[in-house]
């Protein structure tokens, strides 16, 4: 409905498209950038810039400037890689700064239902990996969802045979939680898996 | 943090620029974007659009493309004028249907604490308009809020002296809300139930 102008309704448009964004939304962040000149040229430098400097490392495939990523190419312990499904899910875990290994993103997960098949992932790259080197242990760090569960005992069959050591992040209650608030799955595994002190 | 691409830092500073989008809600837009390297393209050209082709209009300082604007230039009403705060709250009341005058965007409201006075708004212009053109009424349309009504009042004091009938939207709009959001039925009671200030 913003007959005056094309230009702005392809604007919207497009903000439309990205997650949790709805028309109204798209309008208020359209109409704010046309309050600032400045933001708007920075906005699209700035996705120009990723657009033709981001990339895919050609090693983990997370993402990077430089190809390997730094944490390819760096002093990092060579013989446990961690598997995650998205790029993001790598910086999750580095903030946590507990792991000291590599990566492996496989770039979504199994899901029968949209299609996505084992040829669809980084999972091939993943087998070479572990073929040609000295990797001892898979981090299986795939959501806890029915896709990332599936996708990781599809993994774990996989590396049966290949004499390396196949975990999986521990199921638990999350630091600062109540316990009254955890839900039933949750807690089921929590007390599964709980460690001697 | 994400400390391997600069690039993507710079993107999610500026998504984090965007009103209601903090840092896990740019993350999510950045990466969200990188995994659909066309809507990149298509985000940075339609800013890029937006801001080489979208400018005020010179004579009542809505948004537009062609100046003057369709609105100005069109068969309208050139007896009556509406005042707004923004270019948005004109797309409001043309979705109603209900208003056949003009427009005069002020671009803000007096607000004396954050240093806004009527030589920051259009007012002088607005003036101009008025003394120099057959307009026989201005429906004050700012917001109901602390300012918009200062404003309002400050321009009826403003118009006491020339002539004209001064009005204002009716109740019938809830308080406190924007204009810009105001379904459009409510909107045309608004403008229909106008009462002399």
């Amino acid at each position: 409905m913003l007959h005056n102008s094309h230009s702005l309704t392809r604007l919207v448009g497009e903000l439309k498209k990205l997650p949790g964004i709805g028309e109204k939304s798209a309008c208020r962040l359209a109409f704010h950038l046309l309050r600032s000149p400045a933001n708007i040229i920075a906005l699209a430098e700035a996705l120009n810039e990723v657009k033709s400097r981001v990339r895919f490392c050609s090693v983990c495939f997370s993402i990077t400037e430089d190809d390997p990523c730094a944490i390819c190419r760096g002093n990092r312990d060579d013989s446990i890689i961690c598997v995650v499904e998205e790029p993001q899910d790598v910086l999750a875990i580095e903030r946590s700064g507990a792991f000291r290994g590599k990566y492996h993103v496989l770039h979504g997960v199994l899901s029968p239902l949209s299609g996505i098949t084992p040829a669809d992932l980084k999972i091939a790259q993943l087998l070479e990996r572990v073929s040609n080197s000295s990797i001892k242990e898979v981090v299986i760090a795939t959501n806890f969802s029915v896709e990332g569960e599936a996708t990781a005992i599809y993994l774990t069959g996989l590396f049966r045979n290949h004499g390396v050591r196949v975990t999986r992040l521990a199921h638990g209650i999350p630091i600062g939680s109540d316990l009254e608030y955890i839900d039933s799955a949750t807690m089921q595994r929590a007390v599964q898996g709980r460690s001697e002190v």
